[in-house]
Order: structure tokens, then C-alpha cells, then sequence
């Protein structure tokens, strides 16, 4: 897979050859991204021979605690009786649902759009064609989008690097900002919509992403801004009943600063009451999430 | 004076010996924080031969738009007849303003406290004993503040580099969070108030500070906790009606990216609505702003 960290200076490969070697690019975030992670365990533990593959499905599932598309991709491949085919399925169904989602997102722009996006949720944080990221995509293809503003993202700048590294390649144009420039953005009336990824929703609408995402949702709907949340049905835990009970990742202090005391908390959790919309590749959901997520919602 | 961009690895000093240093250490942000800038111009000023006096002034008011502290202070050495001996008494003045205010700020404070504080607005930021900085240090002193969380502040870190190098030089336990962790922090309730200093206040008690300053004032209304605004008098000008009229910095979109497209606004302007008070050295103004600043405000 392709090394994450490395980007964009270097595009490094890293060769997996067992569910332990997907499981430490898990762990150190050479891929990241709800979606991409799911597809990475997928086919590490399809590398697994038979008789260890619950060693592996426990070792990948501990990696990282926040996704859900992770365990409900391990679970997906342990129960299936070709697990490299069930893989193989998985990644095909992530980018079809990509592809979908996006376009389903687009609808909502309009002529000259300026979107704020926060971490990195394009291709890379899917293995397809991204979610939030997607969307953008699709709507630059429809001539519904003018310009991108990109949050660096720290501690570990996903939007420096990896949205930013994107969107050039893509030819969308973008500036990037620092986490702290949304308010001034929105009010000097810079911004149109906010359109993020997310790590797992709730069944009642509450979205865990990226630390972050929390304050954009409530500096848009003070501006009156729509926020999208852009998600497959895969990251929709309808066993979570609320956002207070999504594991939030502590990742290690020195992500932000070597030496001096910290505290890292890699997502945050946005009420679904400061949601207008999540794009999934079921439908444009609505609010009451309830309602609108029990339906579409894997069982 | 001790140059800030070095801190906190290197302790390096520049002996400035006219105007024109003065101004680049200004300007470069060799000295930074509203109140220093101010007290840096009024000696530098004080170093100009007496018939250059009126271009030194135009040079160093012209280094920084935004902290009315600067032109306030050039003004004040330009009327006087010794240069040097008011450019020493606005220093002076400005140490008893901090003191007298970093009292009146941490009576505001319960014992245990936990404050969150932006950028940096200690000592460094006033060449005195700070403004948001000496409230912090004053509630300590009375056993009311159990910790400080410290935003890093991107993209130049003051937080992470000089508010972090003031707090453990004082012994208070602080822990340093990305910018984008405010809001999950007050979420999970572990933020009693907010304390940060200004660089220029208008006449209706809008408020200009380091961008990301709004999204937590905007985050504190919406916890229901207090948002503390901490600054000298001569930060409010009464010549600005309202934050919109404040001229706001655009800095070298360098600082945040090398190499890519980027937008620096170095303020945000926070809404009089949502600060519960401003402390000075005059007293703590509370809504409504316009008659409490009138009352106070230097004319």
C-alpha cells in the first residue's frame, strides 16, 4: 500500500505479506481514513492462513478503536468463505458506494461553490474515490464548485498533505488554512458549505471525525452554513446508540510536540443536531437521523 | 530585546540601534504580542535623531496594522518632549497596568479551575508581567487555577513555544492541545473558563486577537462558559466603532505552507456578544461594552 506518512514528498509502496505488517500500517497511520482501513484489515486478514485468522481478526480490530468501518470489515471477511474474494467484494463495493455518494453530495452545490473541508477525506482515506472527497470531485465535474479551502489538519496535517496533494492533482483549486481560520472564513462570508468525512455515526446522527470537525459544525450553523457529513452506510453503527458512547482515540502526546506535556485526542463527536445532512450511498439522509439512518442502516 | 522566534531553544538577544531595527524585529515578529510592539516602537522611536523623529514614526507605525497599542505608544513618545523618558514611563505604566489587571482577571477565578488560553499574551507579549498570561500567573499565586490547557497556535506556534516557556518556567501545570481541540475539550467539561489577551478592542467591545480566538468564544457561549478577555486600556480604541472597522493582518501565506497556495489572516475579530468580560487595568467591563469602554477608554 501506499505509505500516507511519506506524503507528499515520497510516494513509497510498503509490501504487506501478513495481517501483523497490515496491522502495524494500521497502527502507524501508513493508511489511514474510516473507509481505507476497513479494506486494508480486509485483506490482511485474508493474507491469514485458516487456522490463524481470529488471532488476526483480534490483532487487526485492536489497532485503532474509533472507525467502525474496521471491525464491521474484519467481521465481514472472518464470516466469509473465501476471504480474498470477500476482500475483493468489499473493495469493489466501497468504490461503487463512493462513486454514488459523491454524486449524490454534488446535487446539493451550487454555481460557484466555495466548500471548506477539514483532514483528508478523498481517494486516499477510501481505496475508492473518496467520501467527502467525492463529493468534491464530483461537484468541480459538474462546474459546481470554485474553490476549495483546505484545514491543514494537525497534529499530523492530513489536509496539508494528503486533501491538498489531491485536489492539485486533481486541478481543483484550493487554499490552504490554518485549523483556526474557519470562523474568520465563514464570517467574512468565504465559505458556502462545509463537506467532511466521518470515522462512525451513531444511530441517533452523531458523527465522530477528525478533531475539529465538532467546532466547524458549530461555527456553520451559527453562519447558517449547510454542513455535510459524506459517509458509506459501512460507517453507520446502528449499535452505537449515541455519539457519548464512540470509543475517541487517544494517540500519543508527541504527535503534537516532543518534549513538552500534551494530550491528543485524534476525533471529536458532532451532535447530530448541527448536521444538515449525511451523504451515504443509500441516500441523502435528513434529519430525524433516527429514522433516516434505521433505514439504511446494515443490520 | 530577547528574539521570540528562537524561543524556546535558543535565548538570543538583539541589540537594536535605531528605528529601522526596530521596525524589522516588529515586523518580523522578533517581538510580538500588542502591548510589547507598542512598548518595542516607543523606545525605538526614542532612538530616532530628533528631525527624523516624524519618519521613524511613519516607519514603525507602518510594521503592523492591526495591535492599536503601536500606534498609540509612537503617539505618545512623538508629543513628548524626552522621547526616552516617556518611552520608559509607557513601560512602566505598562507593567503597573498588567499587575493591577492580572489581579482584578483571577478574582474572577474558583478554586481548581481549569483555564484554556490562545497564543501567547504572557510576559513576552507586554514586556510586563502579561495580560491573559498575568491572570493565569495571578490566579495560580491565589491557589485558583489547577491547570492550563495551551492551544499550540498555528502557524507560529506562540502557544506551543512561548506560552508553554512561561507557564513551565512558573511552575503551572499546563497541557498543550491542538487548535482544533477546544471544542472536545469543553465537551467533555474539562475547561472552566477561557482567558486571552486582545490587540485591538473597538469602541462597542468587539474584540481582535490571534485568529481562532472566534471559534472559541463562538465554542465557550455554546458550553455556557465564561470567555475572558484580558488587555491593557490602551488596546481599546476608542476610534474603532465596531470590529469590522479594524484593520485585520494579512500575513506571508509562507507561514502556514511552503510551496502551496495558502491565506494567513494572522486576527479574527470575536463578536462584543460573545466576550462575558473585559478586564483592564481600570476595572472589568461587562455588557453593555460601549458605555463601560467610554467610560474608561482613553480619549
Amino acid at each position: 500500500m501506499l505509505d500516507q506518512r511519506a506524503l507528499p514528498a515520497e510516494e513509497t509502496w510498503i509490501r504487506c505479506d501478513s495481517p501483523a505488517a497490515v496491522a502495524d500500517c494500521i497502527r502507524t497511520m501508513a493508511v489511514r481514513g474510516a473507509p481505507a482501513i476497513g479494506i486494508a484489515a480486509a485483506y490482511g486478514l485474508a493474507l491469514a492462513p485458516d487456522h490463524e485468522r481470529h488471532g488476526a481478526a483480534d490483532l487487526l480490530r485492536a489497532t485503532r478503536p474509533t472507525a467502525v468501518n474496521l471491525a464491521w470489515a474484519i467481521d465481514q471477511v472472518l464470516e466469509a468463505p473465501d476471504p480474498l474474494a470477500r476482500a475483493r467484494e468489499l473493495h469493489a463495493d466501497q468504490e461503487a458506494a463512493d462513486r454514488r455518494l459523491a454524486e449524490l453530495g454534488a446535487e446539493r452545490f451550487a454555481e460557484h461553490d466555495r466548500a471548506l473541508t477539514h483532514c483528508n477525506a478523498g481517494a486516499l482515506a477510501t481505496a475508492g474515490f473518496g467520501t467527502a472527497g467525492g463529493v468534491l470531485q464530483a461537484a468541480w465535474e459538474r462546474g459546481c464548485l470554485s474553490q476549495v479551502w483546505v484545514d491543514e489538519t494537525r497534529p499530523l496535517l492530513q489536509g496539508a498533505r494528503l486533501t491538498a496533494y489531491e485536489l492539485e492533482r486533481a486541478g481543483i483549486p484550493f487554499r490552504l488554512v490554518t485549523d483556526s481560520s474557519a470562523g474568520t472564513l465563514m464570517a467574512r462570508g468565504l465559505v458556502d458549505r462545509v463537506v467532511v468525512g466521518a470515522d462512525r455515526i451513531a444511530a441517533n446522527g452523531d458523527v465522530a471525525n477528525k478533531v475539529g470537525t465538532y467546532p466547524l459544525a458549530v461555527l456553520a450553523a451559527r453562519h447558517g452554513l449547510p454542513f455535510l457529513v459524506a459517509a458509506p452506510v459501512s460507517t453507520i453503527d446502528p449499535e452505537t446508540p449515541r455519539g457519548e458512547d464512540i470509543p475517541i482515540e487517544e494517540r500519543d502526546p508527541g504527535e503534537v510536540s516532543a518534549g513538552l506535556p500534551a494530550v491528543n485526542f485524534a476525533f471529536d463527536v458532532t451532535p447530530a443536531e448541527l448536521v444538515t445532512a449525511i451523504v451515504t450511498e443509500a441516500g441523502v439522509l435528513e434529519p430525524p437521523y433516527e429514522e433516516a439512518i434505521a433505514r439504511v442502516a446494515r443490520r
